[in-house]
């Protein structure tokens, strides 16, 4: 038996041209990595657009499938309906270094914040990798969040990179996975993409093609069988013009994707979404009514559509492109292509 | 010390011409009253419009204050963000009936539910009218929904009258209340309304102008202090332009305005709000993208005090425009005026 | 290729020995079906234990996964943590006959209930199934549901029967499906067991053992390709013991089952689920300080991973066990079995 | 007219022998206050009690009345129903540094985690004090979060203090305010406390004795009428026996305390509630079945009553015990005693 990852198979929509998130026009992604020895971690940043995101925010919403898990920023996302700032992946320690860097990135380029207007909604999300780096070293420090800003743009790599170095997902080498759906409604184009960054699973669950892969390759862990822990991140941004009550119903349907590769969100498992449409920007003065687009919810089934390929194609190409990292404890996190390999 | 009934205290804004739900234009309101010994019962019917709702839906939101309560209709309200059917409210007994009610009057007029397109979504709230109303009789039928459906218009009558007929509010005589507020954002003229259905609290909690009721007058009843419970319905209605999320918090504000009577949500209180902006319609069979005006969220103040002033004084309302009902058991159940009177 | 449908595979837990929810001691289901030309409807209701259920309530949570559904009585159990009536499955258009139904039944065998205590929460969970019964003509009389209330037994019958006669899954005969699962947490054995009402999902995304089954079959529907709606219901027992928190967390995990079988979540399609425990009884009128045994959540991930399996079983069941079914406008509607012998 | 602000009423209920927070046992509270020029801010430290927090945690809910604010840790506190960590309070823009400060403080004490086991959820709420502080500076520490934490105790300090020092409630001096409410449940002696973090509301709103504040005193601030905005923190303690359930059932009643200062729950105002029960320590390290007592919910109506009663004298208490303080752009921010004083 053979797994061809050049097959993968996660349904039968059009993907973008990029196959990434950043196929959602004006959206930039960009990393910043440490990989010495013990220390395996970084940071991803996704720009929601390459502009002033804190006066002209995108309408967003999240989910959260299982809240065992840190991110900031939610609750008032959910409340306004809009996100206001960069979004920030890393490791469940740093955290606190993620937040204050950015709300000091956003006071550095808006005089406003917090004097003529009030204060600003920083978004973290984050996985414990913890079983590769030593997270308890806390290692990321403001500068690693501020290059991952200055790096992004609409190409970037996946895999064992930025947020994505240390993570580990069904018991192999995970991290930074992305791609894209194409679709139509009313006849006009639009696209969706996600961002995962993958921590989660257990290998004896992990399905590729409707294949177990623990069916056909030896499990590369010594250590016994563990509980699903981990995490998952997926953030998921379209230009398809959505309310944002609309926005959380697709959020909602990452974990159709996320169950396809075997996952069954363990306890121990934060699984939290975020999603963003490109379609209109709110006006942080706003001074008279605004007016939004959005489709008729009876056409969104083929957005919930692709919205399950793309996080299903995203955590398999989390594993795809990942390479295998030895890190604390001297564990070597064996990736899909080795494993395959061997 | 003397309650000046004709000079209620609930705030600052203007009041609507009629100061009912109903001076938001289109809204129409119609009761069906049982009154015959141990039965004081009733059903009043609320029509987001006078036409084709289900074809021309609002945009609506819930909020569940306390979930101790058996209302119908809410989980997709919030799902779709729109409401699609009167909305009926009665007694908790009568609950089955109402739905199958509403459900033949939406079929007779609409040929295509359930045919050439989906089910439709009954809207049925109800509280407890069992102290007075011997509620285990279920003496609701069909035919009084339909009565208070035909019966709508834009006056109506409060206090202990359709499903407010049995209904008892902080120990006295409470019911069907409603009131309106008016107000100003960006140089235009907006109306939001409430009508409530209270049958909550107890009389040593009761506040009336910033004074203790039960510091004043006897409590009239002679049983013993009693939990409390029973329940509110608040039905709010604006022409603000809103999106769902934003009427969501709209909602949110009907506390505030109940608690200014001295209510506390007491564990057996079923406390629902359900609200709607008759600013846009959504049509049924919308083919292309549909688009929505709204307000700015930072503009959102003087509707979430005009919710608390509204929902306040539709509270004073129904206890003020009640009558005393004698039910079940020969239970007599003093209205306000009767109580200061004695 | 072919399905061997003797071996379906949905995971590696043992399975119960009647593999159906009622090896979760105490619980029993029954039917009520109408099989009459364009009339193919029923109920299916399910007693949590046979006894008292009213004055010996269960621990239970419900989760909305997609909430364009008109189930009733969910706010309650979500907000006092029990449930308290039998839970019926109807068609849409009957919920408010159902309701009356358990109500009524209810009043009858408990006579303090809207008198010496509060009312009742009647649980009814529906999906249409429009396509196969002529829904509009509401068959569903109260003789119905207590038919199926005196036919609850531990055996019972899956597919085309009760609530399911009418419904279609994945283009194909849909309906009643369960299952159950084993396991062990501290040494001690346990069981989850599931039921649904399968009603969603499209032909072209359906997946048995890992294959799409349209890849090997033809579509057996002549109309066009049709927008995902339905809806399915899932209701989950287990004897494992839980706090309403823990039961809610089970609940989330049904989605990782669904989507098992190539769901992505449609906008038409209800989703709903309903779990309990059976591990402990509150009594209703309790007058001391009650306690409960619960496992630690970090020991919930073998419950997590039943569920999923369970759940993902219980659908295929519904399809396994149905018979072919031919309704109103004469569509037949073709079961697996036969879509495979073909 | 006079306030007579020895006769603060609040309710009928017994207040604690401090009528503090700390009346419930176990509990300390700490400040570390900064008051310099322009920087008037600081932080609180609750201990949830004084030993291993992370090992020994206690069950705890959480409630969103209005989520425009940016806590941290709410969403792990609702899905695994237990705190792990001491609560802190700070400014909006220190929420960062106070993450990690907790952070590194729960890594030095619990060498397991994020080693042996897995992260740690830290807790931060926040209020902007934007207005009297020049929160852009971020003055807030590792050290004032350590100081706070050491410096907690059962006696504390309300109003312009730690976090409180530079909190502004309906337009004059807030800050941190507790109480402290004691009741009976079969026969069985509980109490429940609250500290309030208190930033929110306009002046003209206030009411203090069933009086509005601003009939009687002019409005101490020359600015013009201003949006309801700020913010307000409440975190309750009980020792009565809860699930996690029942836990966020009485969070869910502070709003009721909230309105009864005259606030309408302001579009800016974020308005959060924590709430945790000493009564049972869940061990982190649980490896058999564990158990609780809790209380019935037809018996919870005093809880909630004394909760609603707390949380509204903890407001006035914060506006009670607070100085004026002056502080950035020269603003001084008048306290109620300067205010009636004049």
């Amino acid at each position: 038996m053979n797994f061809d990852l050049n097959s993968l198979i996660t349904g039968t929509l059009d993907k973008g041209s990029k196959n990434l998130i950043t196929d959602v026009d004006g959206v930039l992604v960009g990393h910043s990595t440490i990989s010495l020895g013990e220390i395996q971690t970084g940071v991803t940043v996704l720009l929601p657009h390459g502009g002033d995101i804190f006066h002209q925010k995108y309408l967003a919403a999240s989910h959260v499938i299982n809240g065992f898990g840190k991110s900031i920023g939610l609750i008032q996302v959910d409340e306004l309906g809009t996100i206001e700032t960069p979004i920030v992946l890393t490791n469940t320690l740093s955290i606190g270094t993620a937040v204050d860097a950015i709300i000091k990135y956003m006071l550095k380029n808006n005089l406003d914040i917090a004097d003529k207007t009030g204060t600003v909604n920083p978004l973290v999300l984050e996985c414990n990798d913890g079983k590769i780096n030593n997270i308890r070293e806390q290692k990321i420090e403001h500068k690693h969040i501020y290059e991952a800003i200055n790096n992004a743009k609409s190409h970037f790599m996946q895999g064992a990179i930025g947020a994505g170095r240390g993570m580990r997902c069904h018991g192999i080498k995970g991290g930074i996975g992305s791609s894209s759906r194409r679709f139509k409604i009313f006849k006009k184009d639009y696209t969706i993409g996600s961002l995962v960054l993958s921590n989660h699973g257990r290998f004896e669950d992990l399905i590729i093609n409707g294949q177990k892969v623990s069916d056909v390759f030896k499990d590369p862990n010594t250590f016994e069988a563990e509980k699903e822990k981990g995490s998952i991140i997926v953030i998921l941004a379209t230009d398809a013009p959505l309310t944002e009550r609309q926005i959380k119903r697709v959020c909602k349907r990452a974990v159709a994707g996320l169950s396809r590769t075997g996952s069954f969100i363990g306890n121990g498992s934060g699984e939290i979404v975020l999603a963003f449409s490109t379609a209109h920007k709110i006006n942080h003065y706003q001074k008279e009514l605004d007016s939004i687009k959005f489709l008729p919810d009876n056409e969104l089934d083929i957005i919930f559509k692709a919205t399950a390929e793309t996080v299903h194609e995203s955590v398999l190409n989390s594993l795809f492109y990942a390479e295998t990292v030895t890190g604390k404890d001297n564990y070597r996190c064996v990736c899909l292509n080795d494993l395959i390999k061997k």
